[in-house]
Parts: C-alpha cells; sequence; structure tokens
C-alpha cells in the first residue's frame, strides 16, 4: 500500500517518541541505526547528536527513512554494526531513491525542515514525503523487547562515557530478557554483551 | 477472520511471555486484567497467583480469554478498576459464550489443562480453542507503554506490601511516560496515580 496523505498514526508514528530504526545514505554506503522519531500533535521532529554516521547523513542531505519494526536483534545490530547490503531495499520515486529496510512492517520518508544545528546537535521539523505498509504483525507487549532497547540506549551511553553504573542497567535488562523473552529477543542481548 | 488453525504467532503470542488482558467470568459478573501469556517452544502456559478474580474465575470455569492490545490505559484500568460492559463483546461458538475486549486487535480463547494447584498459585497449560483478528495495527515500539506496564506491575506490588520502594519506581516510570508517552500513555499514568 501506497499512500500520500500521511496519517502517520496508520504507519505506526504515535504522538510521543517512537522507537524506529533510521536508514540514510551519504550517496554510496547505507546505513541504519535506531533513532527516535519526536511527534506533538501535528509536528514531527528529530534531534540527531553530533558524532553519529546518521547525524552526518542527514546533516547534508536533509533527508532520512524512519522505519517501523519490532524486531529486537535489527535493534541491537543497528545499534553496534553496519547491517549487510541485503537488509536493504532502495526504492525510487519523483527522481530520488531511498533505502528502507526490508524487514520493516512500514517506513515513512522524512524531508528535515526548520533545521537548527546547534554545537551538540541536529534538530529538525520533519516533513513526510512518502509512506509505505509492507506488511502488519500483530504482537503483544513484550518486557523483553523495552528490555532490548533501553539496553541498546544504556549501551550507547556506556560507549560514550565509559560509567559502569551503565553496564550494571544493561545487566539488569539482561534479567528481564532472559525471564520474558523468546529466542528473539536472547538473541539480541547477545549481540549486546558481545559488543559491550 | 475466523481462525482454527491457531499459529499463535499470528495473534500477536510470540515466544516468551505476552502481556496481554485476560478476560474470564464466573458466569454472571465479566472481569478484566493484565496477565501474562508464557509461551515457550509449541507450549503455552499461564500462572495465577491467589487472590485475583481471574484466579477465581480460571480456577473454576478451566477457560480465559487472552486478548491483544497496545492500549495503555486498557492496560492501566484493568489493573485498577472493573471495565464497564460496553467495554467487552459477547462471542458463542460450539455451546460456549465468552466475552473478548472490543478494543482488542486480536483474542485467543484457551482452555485450562494439566492443571497445578499449590498454596500460592494456579499453573496450567494452556490450549487454544478460538482466535480470531479484529484488526492490525502497526506501533512503533515506544517506551511510554513499557513504563504504563512496568508502573501497573509496580503498583500491584505496593498494593499487596505497601513497600515504599515501589512507589519509587512507578515515578522513575512516570517520568519516562512524561518524556516519552503520547496523550493515551500519559492518560494512563494519571489512572496509575490515582489508584496508588
Amino acid at each position: 500500500m501506497q499512500e500520500n496523505d500521511f496519517d502517520l498514526d496508520k504507519f505506526g508514528i504515535n504522538e510521543g517518541i517512537s522507537e524506529t530504526i533510521v536508514t540514510t545514505t551519504n550517496g554510496w554506503t547505507l546505513n541504519a541505526a535506531p533513532m527516535g522519531i519526536i511527534r506533538k500533535k501535528d509536528k514531527t521532529f528529530i534531534r540527531l547528536f553530533k558524532g553519529s554516521t546518521t547525524y552526518e547523513n542527514v546533516v547534508s542531505g536533509k533527508l532520512l527513512v524512519a522505519n517501523i519494526t519490532s524486531d529486537p536483534e535489527l535493534f541491537a545490530l543497528s545499534t553496534f554494526t553496519d547491517l549487510d547490503d541485503p537488509s536493504f531495499e532502495n526504492v525510487s520515486f519523483d527522481g530520488i531513491t531511498i533505502s528502507t529496510l526490508k524487514e520493516a512492517q512500514s517506513w515513512v520518508v522524512f524531508e528535515c525542515v526548520n533545521t537548527k544545528l546547534t554545537s551538540e546537535a541536529f534538530v529538525a521539523e520533519l516533513v513526510p514525503i512518502r509512506a509505505h505498509i509492507n506488511k502488519c504483525r500483530i504482537k503483544a507487549p513484550n518486557r523483553a523487547l523495552f528490555g532490548v532497547i533501553e539496553a541498546c540506549i544504556h549501551a550507547t551511553r556506556y560507549h560514550l562515557t565509559g560509567d559502569e553504573k551503565y553496564v550494571k542497567l544493561i545487566k539488569a535488562y539482561g534479567d528481564l530478557v532472559d525471564k520474558c523473552g523468546g529466542d528473539s529477543e536472547k538473541e539480541a542481548m547477545k549481540i549486546i554483551y558481545e559488543y559491550l
């Protein structure tokens, strides 16, 4: 289903902060990384901290794809590694070619407007220019999926600061994943520990 | 879509612990409460602690409906209050009438077999006997939904023990909901604070 009315709710981006995997490119290399898409009423934003590949690509290209997925392994892999090329799918429209995640349930292409560049971060308002639903999967909330997402966030902070308190937090979420997770969440946790 | 092949994945119950809202009845009064459905490979289980209405109804009727939803207000309301009758929908099949949640994305009716009753809990293997998809909604993971579910769990523990450490934890999750949630997660958090 190709949609141009951009009711973001329908594509899985609701009010608050949606945890998505953002795909970008510098023109030759594809990149994927977990990023929050902030939605307040009818406005949508992103805040990207300096130093990441996503930051570099978005600052120069002003374009990004927010991929919606509940796959814990994709969150862990895209936090720590470069996803391999077969994970991506190219889509062309209006003379633009973008790369989405093949396994995403849906994706939304955003153009960045009203951008602000501070010493620490890039902030932009996001205008949807294309959106698509690949498949819809019903999934009951699982505390382990959130455990994986929290652990990825703390692992990123640990890499930035070296503060051991983050390792403790990651291990607590690891226990939650052991208790509540299926194979996919447990596999994701293994990836996190491997890259810690 | 009415299904009888019971591929639980399709109805949103995956491996690990799925956070669902279980609906039961004692024959005249309907009940709804958040409960984890445990799935390990091809077996599905539930563990119900003594003292809840769900426990009473399932021990006597050996039947329950697991409703799949990501609606934070439904999790909060069903933790603390009796949902009103219009929240439910009656479904009849094979001479049985069950009550589901109207707003659920899907539901699965389970029969309890190989039941064990200990001094503290009722444990049963769950055999799916009917399942249905109402609607499929794509939704990016939101850390605030997880915050609401964790806060509900801690609020239940607080009511059981009176231990103030749970209030601290609930407030920490309240901060996460303020930061990441939309209206629905914030409304759910209000309900939790109201009943604390």
